[in-house]
């Protein structure tokens, strides 16, 4: 089967490899529907993350069944199923409570990777959720950006206690911040600014909900934000880009006694302590345990009342994957969908 | 009047200084019952932060009102009144949402000492509150802990959110951690892990509600509390140092999804942010919005449920103060009570 192999940084080829089969009987092997690349991908093809050896790509994946192991309860041959990034049993005392990502049992969801034609994924049972039915064509991209770009923007929101009454602020403008603006509408915020200073990313977080845009960025950023919201900064902001400046920006943007979800995968940051205390704000995040929110997001995405498959502006197939790596590298795209 | 001043680290003075006097119509004058050493007293004390210039010691206080400003409306002379380190307004939004140590207006409490016989307090009418009536003099330690160590250990185990079914870990055997325990215990915690090695402090705690003491610190303290929570570690930790091995020591300590309270100053300490995305945990913590408790806590020391006064382990007129701050320094005593 064909999958997409990052040999070194900027080096991504589309191979040949053994299909994937059912190793342990808690294994699922699924046909993927379709792939993508993640924001978090373009650290090791930029080679901020260290590519030691040859590495299959991809860990966001829907798609359909085709074997399970002999324990496997919850999933059967020929369902559609979503999952996350993260293996997770989903009866542990973690994922009790809401934190999958962090399953006493977890392990990578995708050993085989997912920008590829078939994947196995372990723990089938508690890692994937299946569809009601098989979904329409068009519903494919929204469940695919469930699978992690939604369910990570969805858990920031949840992190900053979005909600109604509250003002949003969000830095990140790539597909995670302009999901993040999407869940805090759901989650009834009042107000939502989203931190762009490129239009057609400004145009996308305005529909999915975004009341207010902000381009300035860093001490300026804050400045404006603190004067959108009477000196005191916004009850909740996210930070989805994983930046020292981003993580400070939104800490800093946040009122006392408010809340920073930060999602962005933290590359040499440091939080100053003394910053922290002094600021009030109250700070979680971390790898999204998007496993808590996939039953819900299949529901709102099956019922058509959220859009997230409109973060791909580019489809290619499977075999142009290091065409939609570069795209995304330059920013040419926010995100890139693969069809295998 | 009689004040303690600081004119150099180490060097503490009781000397003659004018009465306080009203400045502002919305201000108090209030003749303390009893003042103390507060644990950051010892940061200028040690020289770690600068003493520029001689200055008058004391933020936390309880005493009776001697005379108003025109503006004043809720306290009036002959009250009994409890108070908290920052002055607030206790109206405006962020006072509002319970964060008064982050009021707008707000400012120093104690602008002319509270280790003295008298004191000047700005915003009288958001700052302090009255008792019922005169309270029994047993219960004057008790409260004047209320306005500062028992106010921060109680925050920190709100902060760290203990509650009933959750495990509490606390960092820190001074007076905050001590009281974290206690708060931790009142707020319904099913366990509580106090990390002590000093057999007095570990007979308070146990007194104040811990179940378990752990003597290990840094690496080994993390493994104690892993093995002690079935691998997965505290739900709740208080960190009430302020370095930052206790800080790496309570993110640590705490499982995914769980809570750290940190109301130690942190000095010189700095997050790693991938440390803290890797660990999953909500970091909150400041300075403590004392002002937000007191009602309740007055209750409770009113109608004799809790005695946070025993925190006070050494007794001395306001003279010696300098021989109090030494003991605490010299780690004798855990907290000083001061006469004047």
């Amino acid at each position: 089967m064909r999958v997409a192999v990052l040999h070194a940084p900027g080096d991504v080829r589309v191979e040949d490899r053994d299909m994937p089969r059912i190793e342990k009987p808690t294994d699922a092997v699924i046909r993927l529907a379709a792939a993508c690349v993640c924001g978090s991908d373009l650290w090791p093809y930029r080679g901020i993350d260290q590519v030691k050896r040859p590495r299959p790509m991809g860990h966001e994946y829907v798609g359909v069944v085709e074997e399970v192991g002999s324990d496997v309860r919850t999933v059967r041959p020929g369902q559609f199923v979503v999952g996350s990034f993260f293996a997770s049993d989903n009866i542990c005392e973690i994922c009790r409570s809401g934190y999958q990502s962090f399953c006493v049992h977890r392990e990578s969801a995708t050993p085989t990777g997912a920008q590829a034609e078939y994947a196995r994924i372990p723990l089938a049972d508690g890692t994937l959720v299946a569809t009601p039915g098989m979904p329409d064509d068009d519903l494919v991209p929204s469940l695919l950006a469930a699978s992690d770009v939604l369910g990570t923007g969805w858990f920031a929101a949840v992190a900053a206690e979005a909600g109604p009454g509250r003002t949003v602020a969000v830095v990140g403008d790539g597909a995670v911040g302009l999901l993040g603006v999407l869940a805090a509408r759901q989650l009834g915020a009042e107000r939502i600014i989203a931190m762009s200073r490129h239009e057609p990313r400004q145009q996308m977080a305005r529909d999915f909900g975004a009341t207010d845009v902000v381009t300035e960025r860093g001490a300026e950023g804050v400045e404006r934000i603190k004067e959108l919201t009477g000196g005191l900064g916004a009850h909740s902001v996210i930070e989805a880009v994983g930046t020292q400046e981003s993580m400070m920006q939104a800490v800093h943007a946040t009122r006392a006694g408010g809340h920073v979800g930060f999602v962005g995968v933290t590359h040499d940051v440091t939080i100053p302590g003394e910053e922290l205390f002094r600021s009030g704000v109250h700070l979680h995040g971390g790898p999204a345990p998007v496993r808590r929110f996939l039953p819900e997001l299949i529901d709102l995405i099956g019922n058509r009342t959220i859009d997230p498959g409109r973060v791909f502006d580019l489809e290619l197939p499977l075999a142009d994957a290091a065409e939609g790596y570069r795209a995304m590298d330059e920013r040419r795209a926010i995100k890139t969908l693969l069809r295998p």
